[in-house]
C-alpha cells in the first residue's frame, strides 16, 4: 500500500533526458556541467519533499552496501549519510579510521582494495588529505561520493547550500553571494564558488587577506577585505566556519578580533539586501564568525533548512550514483 | 504469516481507554500518574513475552528515525535502546559526543537544530548535566527519551526496576523497598523513588550520611543509616553502583570501608524477607558494594532479569511515544 | 520475485547428510573434523557466489540479533561480521569494549549475563586474552564465534584462507603451504595449521628462532629457519603481520633486518613453485613482511581474495550456527 501511494506521486522526470547519469563517483563540483547540477536538484527537492511528508521510498538501494569511511570526525556529516542511505534502505556501514593510525597512500589503497573486495556499492568518503577521494575512486568498483578532502571540495555542502538558496530564491542565476570568512582553508567555499559560478550567481568572497586565497584572483569571484562592501547589495551570506585547526604556518586571528571585523551580527547584515537569507555550514562558532541573534533569526537565517537539505541532496546522490552501478543478477 | 501469528496475540488493551498516551517525552518519573505507569508496565510485559517468544512485532517503527545521542559512555544502556529500537524496525544511528567538544547550552541547542532539521522521530539522550534533556526537548519536534542526566532521573532504569519487581512479586503496593549505597549522586535512586512512592510502594534508603542527600526527609521516604534495620523486613533489596566519578568535593569512602559496612553480602542480606529479591543497575562493582555470592544467586537475584526488562521496558517507551509523533502521509 | 529467483538456486545440499551441524559455537579449528570443515567451505563457496551475483538471500536471519563485542580494535574484521550479518538480515548491534575499562574475568561473565539477559542470538568476539570467548560461550545462549582471542585462535580467519586456497588450488590435500614470519604472536597461524593438517595439507613454518614456538615440533609442521628451503616447492605463501605489538619479552627484530632474511620479494617468491600463490591475512606492513611488488602481483597474490572470502565465510558460519538457535515461536 506504501508502494502503491509511493507510485502515485513518481520522481520528476529528469530533465537530461533518457541518458544515464553520466558521472560514476561525485569526487567535485569542478567540471559538472550546469544540467547534472539542475538535474541533481531537482532530485533532492524530490527528496525533500518526501521526507516532510514521510513518504520516502525505502527500497530503492535495497541490498547495497554503504560505507562511511570518515578518516576525520564529523559526527554531522556522517550522520547525514546514513541517515539518507537508511531511508533509500541500504545496508549501512561506518568506519572510522584515525589518521594517526594510517600510513598515507600505501595504506589508503590497502584499505580501498578490502572496500573493493568487501563489494562496497557506495563509498563516502572524508579525508584530510586533498585527492584522497579521487584516488581511492580509481582503485574501487564503488561509487565514490567526497564527503570533504583537505583543502580541496565538499560537493554536497554546496549541493546542498545551493539547494537550499533555490528555495528560497527561486534561482541561483543572477543573484549576489557574498562567501565571507576563512576562504583559505574552506573546502565549502571551494565548492560554492564552482557551483555559484557554474550556475551564473555572482560570486564575492570576503575576508582579511590571510584567509583569502592568492589565486582568487583567476577563480573569477570578486574579493573584498571589509564586509561592508563585501555584503551590499547581497542576496545572500554565506559564513564559514574558523577554522583554526587548519591554520599552520599562517597568521591566526584572535576570535575577538576578528568578530569585530568579519563577524556576522545585525549591524553588518544591514549592508546587505533587505531580504538577504544568512547561511552557515555548521557547527558554528558563535561569537566568532556569527552572532547568536543573526544566526537563530527566523526571517534571515536558514540554516536549519541546510541541515535538513543536506540529507535530501545526499539522498539524490546516492539515487543517481547508484543508478550505474552493476545491476542485481 | 507473521503478521497474522502477531495479530492473534495482540497487544494489551492498554486500561486508560481510549486517550492517547499524553506524553510527548519521557523525561522524567516526577509527574507521572500512576494509571500511566501501569499502563506502560503492562505494555512492556506484553513485549516482555514478545522477546521471549521471538515474536516481536517489526514494523511498528518502519521509516521512524531513532537517535541514540550519548554525551556519557554507556555501552549498555545505549546497546538496550539500540536494540529496543531494531526490534520495533526503527533506523538507529548513533551519536557518541564526548562532552570535552561541547561548549555547553548553545551548541546543546545547535545540536538539537541539527538533529531536528534532519527530521528525528525518537531522540534518546544522555548527557552529565540534569536538565540537558528537557532543554532539548523544548527545541526539537522530536519524542525526547532521557536516558539519564546528570544527578536528576534515569527513568527506563526505574520503569525496567519496576517491570521486573512486579513480576516477581505481582505488585508494586505495599512491598518495602530498600534503595542502598550512594543515594545522592544517583540519578537511579532518584527515579526509583518517584516512581515506588507514586505506585504506593514504601521506600527506605540506606547510606552513610555523605552520601544521602539532605533533602530525603521531605521525599517521603525513610532514611537509615545501618543495613540492619535499612533491610529489616524488606520485600526488595535494591543496591546502586558506587559513582565514584561523580564524588566530587565529599567524601569518599574507601572500597573495602564501604563494603565492611554496605556491601550486600549474606549475612547483611539476611535482615530482609526470606524471599526478598536482590537488584542491581549495573555494572557492578563487586566486592564493593555488592558481594558476588549474592549477585550470583539465582534463587535471590534478579539482575539479569533487569537487563531483560530493560529492553522490554524501552520496546514499550517507544511504542507509546511514537503514537503521537506525526503519521507517515 | 528475488525469492523466486533464489529458490531457483539452493544452497549446496550439505554433504553431511540430514545430521544437524553439530556446534553450538565457532571457538576454534582445533578439534574441528573434516566432513564439517568441508561443509563449511562448501556453504561459504555458495555465499562467495552469491555475492558476486548480488542475490544474497537477507532475510535467513531476520530477527535475529548479531553483537559483535569488540575488546581490541579490528575495523577490517568487525566491519566483515557486519557485512555477512547484514547480508543475512540480521540486526547488528556493535559493542567496542576498550580493555582498559574492564576488570577481567569477573566483568567480563557480567557483560555475558548482560548480553544474554538482552536474548542475543549470535555473539562475536574479539578479545586481547586467550579464551575469553571459550568463557563466554559457556555463560550464554547466543552461538559464539570467536573472531581472534589473544594468541589462541582466530578460526574464520583459517576458513577464509583455506576457502581462497580451494578456489585458486582446486584442493587442499597434499598442498605444500608455507606459513611465514611471526608465528609465535600469530593465533592466525595457528588456526590455519589446524585447518591445513586436518585436511591433510603439508605445512611448513617459516621464521627466525625468536619467533617460532617452542612447541612448534610437536603439531606436526615442518620447521624452516630460512625462506629458501622453506619456500621451496610450495603451492602456498602464507605471510603473516608482523605483530610488534605483542613481542613482549622478546627479541623485537628491526624492520630492514627483518626483511632482508623473511620479507617476501620476487626473489625469495622464485623459490616456490612457478604458480605458488601470495596470501596475507592484512593489514600488510608493506617493506617489512612483503614487498608491494609482489603483494600487487595480480598473477601471484590472492590478498583481495582472502577479503572477499571472508564476508562468505563468516555468511556460511552464521548461517550453520544459527540452525541451532531456537526457532522463533
Amino acid at each position: 500500500m506504501q508502494a502503491a501511494r509511493l507510485a502515485e506521486s513518481p520522481p520528476p522526470r529528469l530533465r537530461c533526458g533518457p541518458v544515464p547519469y553520466p558521472f560514476r563517483h561525485l569526487l567535485a563540483i569542478e567540471g559538472l556541467e550546469p544540467p547534472y547540477i539542475a538535474e541533481l536538484l531537482e532530485l533532492a527537492d524530490h527528496y525533500a519533499l518526501q521526507n516532510r511528508r514521510g513518504t520516502t521510498q525505502r527500497d530503492l538501494l535495497k541490498g547495497r552496501t554503504l560505507i562511511n569511511l570518515f578518516f576525520e570526525d564529523s559526527t554531522r556529516t556522517r550522520t547525514s549519510f546514513e541517515l539518507a542511505g537508511k531511508r533509500l534502505g541500504a545496508d549501512i556501514v561506518n568506519m572510522s579510521v584515525s589518521t594517526s593510525s594510517v600510513n598515507k597512500g600505501e595504506t589508503l589503497l590497502d584499505t580501498a582494495a578490502t572496500l573493493n573486495a568487501m563489494r562496497t556499492d557506495l563509498l563516502v568518503v572524508r579525508h584530510g588529505q586533498s585527492g584522497a577521494p579521487a584516488l581511492l575512486a580509481q582503485k574501487v568498483d564503488a561509487a565514490v561520493i567526497n564527503a570533504g578532502d583537505g583543502t580541496h571540495e565538499h560537493p554536497t555542502q554546496a549541493l546542498l547550500d545551493a539547494l537550499t538558496i533555490r528555495r528560497r530564491k527561486g534561482r541561483l542565476e543572477g543573484l549576489t553571494v557574498a562567501i565571507c570568512g576563512d576562504v583559505l582553508h574552506s573546502r565549502v567555499a571551494r565548492s560554492n564558488i564552482h557551483l555559484l559560478l557554474t550556475m551564473n550567481a555572482r560570486v564575492r568572497i570576503v575576508g582579511p587577506p590571510t584567509l583569502i586565497p592568492s589565486e582568487a584572483g583567476r577563480l573569477g569571484v570578486e574579493v573584498h577585505h571589509d564586509m561592508k562592501s563585501g555584503l551590499e547589495g547581497a542576496d545572500v551570506v554565506m559564513m564559514l566556519r574558523l577554522q583554526k585547526e587548519r591554520m599552520t604556518g599562517g597568521l591566526v586571528p584572535s576570535a575577538r578580533e576578528f568578530f569585530r571585523f568579519f563577524g556576522l551580527d545585525a549591524a553588518k547584515l544591514a549592508y546587505a539586501k533587505p531580504d538577504a537569507i544568512v547561511m552557515h555550514p555548521g557547527p558554528m562558532n558563535r561569537g566568532v564568525e556569527i552572532d547568536s541573534a543573526v544566526a537563530d533569526d527566523p526571517a534571515r537565517s536558514v540554516i536549519g533548512e541546510q541541515v535538513e537539505m543536506g540529507v535530501a541532496v545526499r539522498m539524490a546522490v546516492l539515487d543517481l550514483l547508484s543508478r550505474n552501478l552493476r545491476r542485481n543478477a
